[in-house]
């Protein structure tokens, strides 16, 4: 079923809204029309391309917010954060996370994009990693997007923070990690 | 108990037999003797410094074992190597590795050092992480060496290869973690 031009630009409003780092190619494949139709449907919204909505996303200035570790220190692009909740982050597969025979991400570069994401959510001076249980649930190629989430699940008995991170290519998941936490209060522990 | 120094020099060659990375620092800690005492030890017994016994295990040329990667993919510097059988690495921790504020080394290289080990140790072209439990077990800091120790501990139930590995500072444990590694022959199943 062919959508109107008002239609099409109407739910294309909808989706950049609610999925603000979806590509050009991804729009469109998903409405059927060329990247270029989709390139004159944002110049007619308005809306700028990707790399700028990212930036002043950014430049909401998450270094304030971070207490754990500098905002430079962690892995990927931070575009959403509420300290001891959720964070997310960005991270574009590029050369130099590949395996250089297959193009396949290393398997170390997802893990560091959720683990400091873990560390950031953080709400401590001190934050590290004591623990953690990851699966890579499938390939990630160069040129690949990943969109790390991160999420609060709260304690456990030996006072450590449980974070669950959960990283997607489009809206297929690729790897999903659990880590527990240390923080300030029971710093001692770390060197015993 | 003084040691001669005929028993001294007698037992600092066995000792670096058996832990060919040992420091002067570590070595003169060991004999409670200072470190120019150590040297001039090595001096007599021949015994090139450590910089250079390294490089020339290193030199032993593992590109031509290793088949899962290049060998320069491989993060840390791999001494000693059996395909799917065992490995070792060791990475130096600098500035680069370690948290600005505190200089505590950051979980993902640790993680980076052990996965590419337990990559580099299968006898096969494609070797790929499935899923992994690690433990950090102490705080690394900045100027400490991990020696990373792999065993290949078989295959399970699903074709996948099992691979712990273990790594060192001096002789406390910092590090565990048990890989489960995709070989070429279930590679299908990562394309699902």
């Amino acid at each position: 079923m062919k959508r109107t031009k008002q239609e099409r630009q109407q739910k294309l409003q909808e989706t950049i809204e609610e999925t603000p780092f979806i590509t050009d190619e991804e729009l469109a494949r998903k409405f059927g029309v060329s990247i270029q139709t989709i390139r004159l449907d944002r110049m007619e919204l308005s809306i700028p391309e990707l790399r700028e909505r990212i930036k002043s996303m950014a430049k909401n200035n998450w270094q304030e917010t971070v207490r754990a570790l500098p905002i430079d220190e962690v892995i990927g692009e931070i575009i959403d954060l509420e300290l001891d909740q959720r964070a997310i982050s960005i991270l574009d597969i590029g050369r130099e996370h590949v395996f250089s025979r297959n193009k396949i991400a290393r398997g170390h570069h997802l893990f560091a994009q959720a683990n400091s994401l873990a560390v950031a959510v953080i709400d401590d001076e001190l934050a590290l990693t004591a623990k953690s249980e990851i699966r890579f649930k499938r390939q990630v190629k160069e040129g690949e997007r990943v969109v790390a989430k991160a999420t609060v699940k709260g304690n456990d008995d030996k006072g450590r923070t449980i974070v669950e991170v959960n990283s997607f290519v489009e809206h297929e998941r690729v790897f999903t990690g659990r880590f527990e936490m240390y923080r300030s209060n029971d710093q001692k522990e770390m060197h015993k």
